[in-house]
């Protein structure tokens, strides 16, 4: 009762965007625009920079149908940054702001770094005396939250990544004279999505060897690895993380790749490239590096409807919370598998636990040789890349929502 | 009546796999299984080479419902080769396979230099005086063959181009400090993929600039236009083919990327990451190369319904053909659009039409600063790219055919 709120409220989206950050965008917007407590939605064009800079769109004046195609829409409808508030003159303008516009629900989705962001913010409002409630909306391919089971838009680039690595495998191995084929995937500090390309094992296209940021690489190991598959079976497939590092902690696309060669030459090759090229010197194989780059992130059209619900349930669940009178928590994931069979609930952490960590694939999720993952973790990343999607398509191209964005004022 | 010829068949792919070249695959297979003329159907392992080394598998050991899941398989599932027949030793060595199985049949499945080969073998078999139907069964990915409308597995990976491009678009504009994204799309010789990109426009997500190989490259000029475009829109998003050349004739590709420093270090990065750099070096702009690779020849999980079913068909009426009495063709497309709705016949055409030309985009269908391409062009590759695909899916993942793949003999 006495937790009832009335005022404004504002979204925003920051950090890489995903398939489904737009999905989690719709959860939060669709159960704001319900609410009666929340007498305007607002969007921040980029993060919080707009919030600074007083860009903010009424969602109000959205066509419901145009929010609703959110669901399938990948990449930040509303714009991203990846602004990190370092000093008070931030957070009282973000206060200033948010006195103009009595807005007293904040939505901030992101990843880690966003986390820190909103705990500032929860912080200085609540030091102002100022009411407002504040909830961190997860989202990263990249799944390094602490505090939660699982990010929403993992499950999409897991997906995308296995089967990307099963069709590839397909034409990979379609010439008899054999070839070596290096995929680089993203996770710059976690193994979660590189390794997610064991699913394709399942579908009968398994990569040969995965490498993943939280085992040490050899350059060494991975050129005779490679060799002797690829001996034995004329073909290799490697799937490879663009955060692997050697012992000394240099991240491997670095030394090899922007080592100038003496004479001010930057090598531009990236990490899939550059590893291809050097197995080929050692075993005189056939190679392709393929990096998946962007794709993997944006690829909405291969995004998991499992990924899809949950992205948009964590948006929703946001604003139910914040109402009943929650804030300074992050929705997370919890798993709650019932006869074995998958299932998912929401549950809010404090942003403390989230901010500035990082969560990384368990050690004996990996093999012993640290050259693959074990069934734990298939048994983790399999259930959410599940549910095929039902994304509206025009002359067989995606119909992406075309949002209005009027600003407010 | 006279026309009746009783005996076994054989199926052959022959170069670069895509994404529905087993959808004709399943055409032929399943219309020659179902032809009471045809005793056996085999199929060569790695395209002719299977034939010349003696390796058939014998496709009436395969579960029917095995053979169907080809229609959703990408890749050349029988393997593939890029062996051109140069001598008559490899044309006495076909005979006398054909011989040893009685093969009366015989079906290949690939680009120009397939259709060479088919017509070499046609020649040879007919001046040996053994009766054999030979027919052509095309596919290519870059869609340059003559004699038809278009090529089975075009369309897929138009479609893949796209939705890509489309979905890219998305990302790069979420972030307010700008970027100049360039994408490579396959096509040595023809602009009909790097074109297809245009139909991103259709989702709202055009690219700025596409570059194709019909129109001599000229960097000043690209490294200006993406400039002032970044300038002024504050992001550039350019589609550019692997075959673009100078005016001299030197593929870009190689001119700027194998040219070593003069110290013998190869520059490995690809044409996107070349120039890529470049225009960072130029304008100072965040950018990003991205290389579509494998992928836009393999992802089946996004192949056009359409170019599915005529792929299929191609196959089936190939079997059709030969059966009333045709040979030394290759099964054609011809639009046949009715109120303005498309439509798709197939027809043979001579194998000399198609053996070793190249059909490129029309210069009429380029812009006239050959920097796009022009409404002709949207209205020919739409019709291709429409059709949502309703592949096997199980766990999340793609299900594809699994083929026993039982020797002959």
């Amino acid at each position: 009762m006495n937790n009832t709120l009335t005022g404004a409220c504002v979204f925003a989206q920051s950090g890489g965007p995903t398939s489904v950050i737009n999905a989690s965008a719709y959860g939060v917007i669709r159960a704001a625009l319900d609410a009666p407590e929340i007498t305007n939605v607002y969007a921040a064009a980029h993060g919080v920079t707009g919030i600074l800079n007083d860009t903010l769109f009424d969602l109000g004046m959205e066509a419901p149908e145009e929010l609703e195609l959110l669901l399938n829409t990948p990449s930040s409808a509303f714009g991203s940054c990846r602004y990190k508030i370092t000093d008070r003159g931030d957070l009282d303008r973000i206060l200033e702001i948010f006195r103009k516009y009595d807005i007293r629900y904040f939505f901030y989705n992101g990843g880690n770094d966003s986390m820190d962001t909103c705990q500032k913010v929860s912080e200085h409002l609540e030091e102002a005396g100022y009411e407002c409630r504040v909830i961190g909306v997860p989202k990263t391919i990249d799944n390094d939250l602490r505090g939660t089971d699982h990010c929403p838009g993992y499950g999409s680039a897991a997906k995308y990544i296995a089967t990307t690595v099963a069709e590839v495998y397909r034409d990979s191995i379609v010439y008899d004279s054999g070839m070596v084929t290096i995929i680089e995937i993203m996770g710059r500090h976690a193994g979660w999505l590189t390794g997610s390309s064991a699913l394709a094992g399942l579908s009968g296209s398994p990569p040969d060897l995965i490498f993943m940021p939280e085992i040490p690489f050899n350059m060494e190991t991975f050129l005779q690895l490679t060799g002797s598959i690829y001996r034995e079976k004329n073909q290799c497939l490697v799937a490879v993380s663009e955060g692997i590092r050697y012992t000394n902690g240099r991240f491997v696309s670095e030394a090899e790749t922007s080592a100038t060669d003496g004479f001010g030459h930057e090598q531009l090759g990236g990490l899939a490239v550059t590893l291809a090229h050097l197995v080929k010197r050692k075993t005189g194989a056939k190679v392709r590096g393929i990096e998946l780059s962007l794709l993997q992130r944006c690829g909405a059209h291969l995004a998991s409807q499992t990924d899809i619900d949950e992205a948009c349930l964590a948006g929703k669940a946001s604003v139910e919370y914040a109402i009943s009178g929650g804030s300074g928590k992050m929705a997370a994931f919890e798993r709650r598998d019932i006869d074995g069979e998958y299932h998912c609930g929401v549950v809010f952490q404090p942003l403390s636990v989230v901010a500035n960590a990082e969560k990384k694939v368990p050690r004996e999720w990996i093999n012993e040789a640290g050259t693959y993952v074990t069934s734990e973790f298939i048994d983790y990343a399999l259930p959410l890349i599940r549910g095929e999607n039902s994304r509206a398509v025009e002359n067989g191209l995606p119909r992406f929502a075309n949002l209005k964005k009027i600003a407010v004022g």
